[in-house]
């Protein structure tokens, strides 16, 4: 809780810079989460200046809904310049195991590039997992099933990355500490690019946590997690509570975060 | 009426799955108003991945704003493989008649698949027709003269498929019978993507209709058009009555339907 | 303030078609304050038809956000046209002086086609100055200094075009006359594309002023800033202001541009 706090202060005083090489539905969407969060965004993609603008970003966001071929390229020599600086990477797999190109592009960045966290739902994470992980991994509120955690442990300490995999209960683990997360509200799946946003929202929290991006995730499901409750109980309806979600972003602080914030460690 | 509640029922049950081809500038407009609708959206674009994501598709949208030439093979790719497997196709033909590659572009994609239903405003259908039909084919509101609905009839059983046309009045018809559709409201031409997300509507609606893309695209209009007057009347003005849109899709059900759906069946 | 309620009069009466060539993440943004304004956007970049698109608007916009190069092509295909035909073109050089695909990008649209009027903020507008000036033009507030107005007009009356720099204060001038605007909020900096939206509401109304690029320049800068304090007004918060913003383009007129509008000119 204190790390929430202290990260999202951070935020609000520093307006870390995040390149976001994102897809089309969400990049307007992603783009006021950050500024509302109190971040400062950045959207490119061409290959004549990823490198550039990774060269002086806090965060890398690589998210691969909409994909076309050529942005893989892109994403891949963003992150090459974000590794070499040590600025974490967050991956989003939008989409992994619904087409070949979605699934063997996000196998190819992790192979060609460090990612710091991996941030999807439960699907698009056990994609990238085997065939028998994949068919009890996901139970029937779509969230990830207790029996592959250890799967998914095994794979976030192989890799070497954080993941978090957003659900009815949120899972985030770098393969030794599980963190819980119960924050969130059913609604902010009827919002197109609320998962998405996340995703550059843990962006922001890496970004200015100097290397702790298990605790800055966590941090970043956490927070993001209680606006979707608070702007929930402004309005039931998915239109207004779209707009009440971005008020509440920029103006929870303190008090939220102590009455409302849901995370528990499980070593 | 029946139809129109059935069918929404069936959408808010069964979250079909809605492949959308479209244009920059809507798609998460289009995304947020499937959303609120009770279906499933995806946007996916490249040729690499088009055809495996119709495979498993409920219905195909395709819409040519922002048009670059390769989004076109992309698209016949896709319509090839919703063909094959019987879902419905629908096209919007945005800005046709404005541009040459807007225009040859719906023509190709009529004459290299077969499209289920085009849904489009008045001057983008006539822009498809015969030079002396265009010049009598709007009126003063901007909506299809009544002078020409032999025509728009006659090509509609042409093509063997449905024509949608927005307008103060739509028509909806397969050449044999029309439909005639009141309800809308003009604050629906004040925010983008209102006309292009109806085109998806009619997707998630025929997408759960058997076969019956007539009816199906018929009660889209009138659901759509509802919505827009219950949001009309909640707020006069664009950038509010567009939140109420989205909340009223998602809320809209059987009393609102009742006392307001204004379809009327001319055979 | 009698031109700028004689220009938002014919944009509302007339609704002049303005033809954005823009970036993914404020595509919709866009359509939707022009739409609010009273305006008709049309969104299209693929060189198989720009020429076509621009030779029936009453305005171009090129902006370069999200730049991919083939897309600069396009925009001087456009440009040219606009020129030809005696319209106004207006340029917004987003992050210009970020990295070098966007610096050189704005130098060769300025020197390849003649460009109305350039919309940027200060650092944006100084990455095509000299080191010396960019080094001393930006002040505490990120607006324009002071002492570099001079070497501004000296670019303005130069190249033969109209600068536009938003800020706490913002400075319009075409290097002989000078106007200063203290409408706006800072609310405005934290919703994405309102810097860019600004940029086609001013082609809107150059699009009606007849030659008089810079009065309504001027006049766009004042009435646009202005609906951002009476939204701010409306709410303090990003979400619900970026809606109420949208709804004050729409219905604001003669009495809030006679209380609010702060223009004035200095010779």
């Amino acid at each position: 809780m204190k790390n929430t706090l202290k990260l999202l202060g951070t935020i609000r005083r520093d307006a870390p810079l995040v390149h976001n090489i994102t897809n089309f539905v969400v990049m307007q969407t992603t783009a006021n989460i950050l500024l509302a969060l109190g971040a400062s965004p950045v959207m490119a993609h061409a290959k004549e200046e990823v490198e550039e603008m990774a060269s002086f970003a806090s965060a890398l966001v690589l998210n691969i809904g909409t994909l076309q071929p050529d942005w893989i390229e892109a994403m891949i020599m963003a992150a090459r310049v974000a590794n070499k600086r040590g600025i974490p990477v967050i991956l989003d797999p939008v989409g992994s195991g619904a087409t070949k190109l979605r699934t063997d592009s996000v196998k190819r960045i992790l192979v060609e590039s460090r990612v710091s966290v991996l941030r999807g739902n439960a699907s698009e994470v056990l994609s990238l997992l085997s065939e028998d992980v994949r068919t009890k991994g996901v139970d029937s509120s779509m969230s990830i099933s207790e029996e592959v955690i250890p799967d998914i442990k095994d794979f976030a300490k192989r890799m070497g990355l954080v993941v978090g995999i957003s659900g009815m209960r949120d899972l985030i683990t770098d393969g030794d500490t599980v963190y819980r997360c119960d924050n969130g509200h059913p609604l902010m799946t009827k919002v197109t690019g609320l998962g998405c946003g996340l995703s550059s929202v843990v962006g922001a929290f890496c970004g200015v946590a100097g290397g702790d991006n298990l605790g800055a995730t966590a941090a970043a499901f956490g927070y993001y997690g209680l606006c979707g409750e608070l702007a929930a109980s402004d309005s039931p309806m998915p239109g207004s509570f779209a707009v009440h979600f971005i008020d509440r972003l920029a103006s929870s602080g303190c008090e939220e975060i102590e009455n409302g914030l849901n995370i528990s460690r499980e070593d």
